[in-house]
């Protein structure tokens, strides 16, 4: 079985421990805090162990970072997992969320080097390994270089749609923001980073910004690859690409893009080269 | 049948007529700006007309207006339909739109009576009818008065979360809007507003704000009964209950609240009794 194989494996184990409970009183009860500094639910704790039973019944050994357990120490190799991206979602109601997770040789996000992500909410997983492209499912992700979506249509390209994290962003950062949202079309705050990264990859949107440095290198790591292997790009604020230590104490500012066109519409409007 | 059973027929049948084309080249393909000033895919053209073929094939008889025929006069009552609402989301193929049909007995928003709005990438009704009550499928929507989530959970009542539509909203909405996004939990912009509203009523979200003014009153009216009946309502940003004449050129700015409650602690911030 392949490192692939086994976090697809772990990600359908995620699936089938949370599918009953996600959305219900008992799922959302809280518990102390996790390693990463949110709130845990109990669908937090009950994915995580998901997530380590299946790694532990592999013959890989990695060092395993995760928002609740922190740091599990291994022998080769690290798994970084974020067992629900989307909680507040998922304890909703609202059927966007997902886990994932990403395997590295190194320390750094550009070192990693497989990647999958469940949409537990629809059950499709988006997986990418380095050099290889990135699916959804079965099928191969790519966007296409100029400004139309992906695997959908061609006619919508005038219509530039753009997603968002604004949760409790300040104001300085609405500011630097608020010339894209009145300029483009559409903009979208789904509320699960990892799974709008998957759209961006899958061409449903233009681009996603996240502007608050609140994003964990741990919580993107595995939507950085399969953004990357479907041919979009994901750049720091002050346009160089992005890369950054995988710690969970370390917040990210970003853009990602499905090409270099929007990212040149996008950063001019954003201030990125001032 | 009952109005409220042939508005629900209609949706079915929408649903049906669409599930194959949707995030399809097919289904979005350009025509002509309709009667509401939008431009018009070809699924925003079938769904049309699967309502108007339902209305006509039963024994209401009334005038009918939507976004791309116009204003069908008839003899008794007024159908306001948004064929669907979100066609950006179903055209790039984000699983989040909506059929909304509304029935009224006059000429403004508060004399709707009947409502229903189907989730057309997830099959579900929601409906209501006047001093009755609102439904997801068969059953019964009710926000709770305090401050805790509706059908799901009560754990999360410190995380507020908030709606809003910010797309190509101009800088001085955005700086009213600020202080919010800054100080709450949670913000979403999940694209199609009616089905919002009903993401409000069955308690996911706390309150939708759309001060843009460019929400037809067409577009919610049947999403303002729903909210209405779930024990929700709605204001205009000078504090008052929101009304509106029926007409597809007004555009309206509002805020929809699931108690009096979260009300008060938004039109503080928003600026509403300034």
């Amino acid at each position: 079985m392949t490192i692939s194989d086994i976090l697809m494996q772990a990600c359908s184990a995620v699936y089938e421990k949370t599918k009953n409970i996600i959305g219900t009183v008992e799922g959302s009860k809280k518990f102390d805090r996790g390693a990463g500094g949110d709130v845990s639910t109990k669908i937090d704790l009950v994915a995580e162990q998901a997530v380590i039973e299946t790694i532990r019944n592999s013959d890989l050994n990695p060092t395993i970072i995760g928002e609740e357990c922190g740091k599990i120490p291994g022998e080769r190799g690290l798994i970084i997992m974020d067992a629900i991206d989307g909680t507040t979602n998922a304890n909703r109601g609202i059927p966007f969320y997902c886990c994932s997770l990403a395997y590295s040789t190194g320390s750094d996000l550009s070192s990693v080097v497989d990647a999958a992500i469940i949409d537990l909410a629809r059950g499709d997983i988006y997986h990418a390994s380095r050099n290889k492209g990135a699916y959804i499912n079965s099928n191969k992700l790519k966007v296409t270089k100029n400004n139309t979506s992906g695997d959908h249509t061609d006619s919508v390209n005038d219509d530039i749609l753009i997603g968002m994290n604004l949760s409790g962003a300040p104001r300085d950062i609405i500011n630097r923001l608020a010339g894209i949202i009145s300029g483009v079309t559409h903009t979208r705050l789904l509320g699960a980073n990892a799974l709008e990264l998957c759209y961006l990859a899958r061409g449903f949107t233009d681009a996603f910004i996240d502007f608050r440095g609140k994003i964990r290198t741990t919580d993107m790591a595995a939507a950085y690859l399969v953004v990357k292997e479907s041919g979009g790009n994901l750049y720091s604020m002050n346009g160089s690409e992005l890369d950054s230590k995988l710690e969970t104490n370390r917040g990210l500012s970003f853009l990602a893009v499905r090409n270099s066109e929007i990212f040149h519409r996008l950063a001019h409007d954003l201030h990125i080269f001032d």
